[in-house]
């Protein structure tokens, strides 16, 4: 079967979720329409094998996961998935290996709302270039750039699951006493990695009440560090108040417990800062966990806080997706 | 110099042209203002060194047509281009490279009117991924599958040069007495292959005039080939009228021509199916050469017909884009 054919195939197997596709896959471009007092929101992002995620990844774990990462870049906008395209790069077109990954994109696919609406296929080295386009009504964007001082800083979701379970799977540290653990810790943080839930619904929520937020996909401390910065402002953070799961406190060494909550990355949790009048409303319309965490303040920088509110050193070390 | 600020610094330098960009690059995604009545048009497509462009290509000859190669499906919808994309993995953050690649894209970036307005730097083989937006009026969209019988099938431009000048490059296939030719026939195919010229204008010039187009770049026969399977429909092609240049007649092997002109890909012209009625308005509309060079019929297929109109075989072969 020719790439032609095979790309064409997988597009014509992608569910079929919407009618504002006027074109799809197979003439030179897509073609959609788009509602009226609406915003588009553009994002790439690309998976390269041993880099992104290590040579013995799942197929359908490596499609499950290319198209979650550019569908947590437009939760952090605030914006609705509406349409993806994805440019793949297979040593040979093995449709078997195909086969899989569209078991685990498609799944995704489908319950983001997006369509696929085109493809490429070429030969190289295994690496996945999605793109995701998502409507965001006119002006609700949510920018990483608008932070202001006496915002509370909230996360979803827990910290340090994806980097302790990278660090497990490549057996480069040592967690303790991994055999004496229930093994469901273990599958956990392992899907937390391979599996990301992008925050979707929690963007949407989050239009028109928070007045900042990035997704975390470098580590906590440096994407913050980023909108920060962009802001003009800084932030404190208190170290006791980091979420986490039950599985990354059985499985965590104590003594990585920070360094992984605040510089592991492929969280992909959304970090926002937010007014204090909107968080009670924010709770109840946010569909997961949803966690403060510090608030911003006047002086540049982040400074971490322990129990006693005196400062802590900050673990170093940024993250380097995959430590290839 | 982290990936991080190679790219920000490469997105930063890009030309900034368009007032309808609301949050450009360094925020999670681009949010872009729409204009009303409007479709959006969505492509994207991957260049991989040694399989689209020689391992010895220039950079900034691949940062042109890594860009020319989307902006060309856009012009086969009779797109405007609006909005530009970037995944680019690179075996080293080379700033060198980056700088001379730029040299390349940002001319034609400028001259399309698209902004840059998100990329993606990563680590791995050499390889280009574009994604590009466009716009077009609602309803307006020149379709890949509408051609009608009675259509004439016309062509942009040149059929051929592209591939002549691959076959030269590489050196494949010795083309009669270069050394006798004049050097610049010579530059003119390479350029024509390493700088296709996307027919964004012509495209637009199409709109409303055109039933059904798309662009060659696999070769005229396979693409129109495409279109008219889509369609429902054959075509007549008349062999002696296939547009070529000068250079590509002083250059060409009389026994390579119609293969080139037929098989050859590369070309990024577009081949498109107009009734009678609109070819004067068009051929006055239209910058750049237009020709016709056959017709739609009723029955299936391409067949080819030689200056008594008498059926002639096809040339064998398809193109795959760089014979490696």
């Amino acid at each position: 079967m020719s790439e032609f054919e095979v790309i064409r195939r997988l597009l014509r197997d992608a569910p079929a979720l919407r009618d504002d596709v006027i074109i799809g896959p197979g003439d030179d471009a897509a073609v959609l329409a788009l509602p009226a007092n609406h915003e588009l929101v553009l994002t790439t992002d690309t998976l390269i094998c041993g880099r992104h995620f290590p040579v013995d990844t799942k197929p359908a774990d490596i499609g499950w996961k290319s198209l979650a990462v550019n569908l947590s870049d437009l939760a952090a906008m605030a914006a609705d998935p509406a349409w993806i395209t994805i440019a793949l790069s297979l040593p040979q077109a093995q449709e078997e290996w195909l086969a899989e990954f569209v078991t685990g994109l498609f799944p995704l696919l489908q319950s983001s709302g997006a369509a696929l609406v085109g493809g490429d296929l070429t030969h190289g080295d295994l690496s996945i270039t999605v793109q995701a386009a998502g409507l965001v009504p006119s002006g609700q964007a949510l920018r990483g750039d608008s932070a202001q001082v006496g915002d509370k800083v909230c996360v979803t979701g827990d910290l340090g699951d994806a980097a302790l379970g990278l660090n497990i799977w490549l057996g480069k540290q040592p967690e303790r006493d991994l055999e004496t653990k229930q093994p469901e810790n273990l599958t956990y943080v392992l899907n937390r990695l391979t599996r990301p839930q992008p925050r979707c619904k929690a963007g949407i929520a989050l239009r028109g009440r928070a007045n900042a937020g990035v997704d975390i996909s470098d580590g906590l401390a440096a994407d913050l560090g980023h909108m920060l910065k962009a802001s003009n402002v800084g932030a404190r953070l208190y170290a006791d108040s980091l979420p986490s799961s039950e599985a990354f406190d059985a499985l965590c060494e104590p003594e990585q417990r920070l360094q992984r909550q605040l510089n592991g990355g492929d969280d992909y949790e959304l970090c926002v800062t937010v007014p204090d009048s909107e968080l009670a409303a924010l709770r109840s319309a946010i569909d997961c966990k949803f966690t403060v965490i510090g608030e911003v303040v006047d002086q540049p920088g982040l400074q971490l806080l322990d129990a006693n509110q005196q400062p802590m050193e900050f673990p170093q070390g940024g993250y380097d997706h995959f430590p290839s």
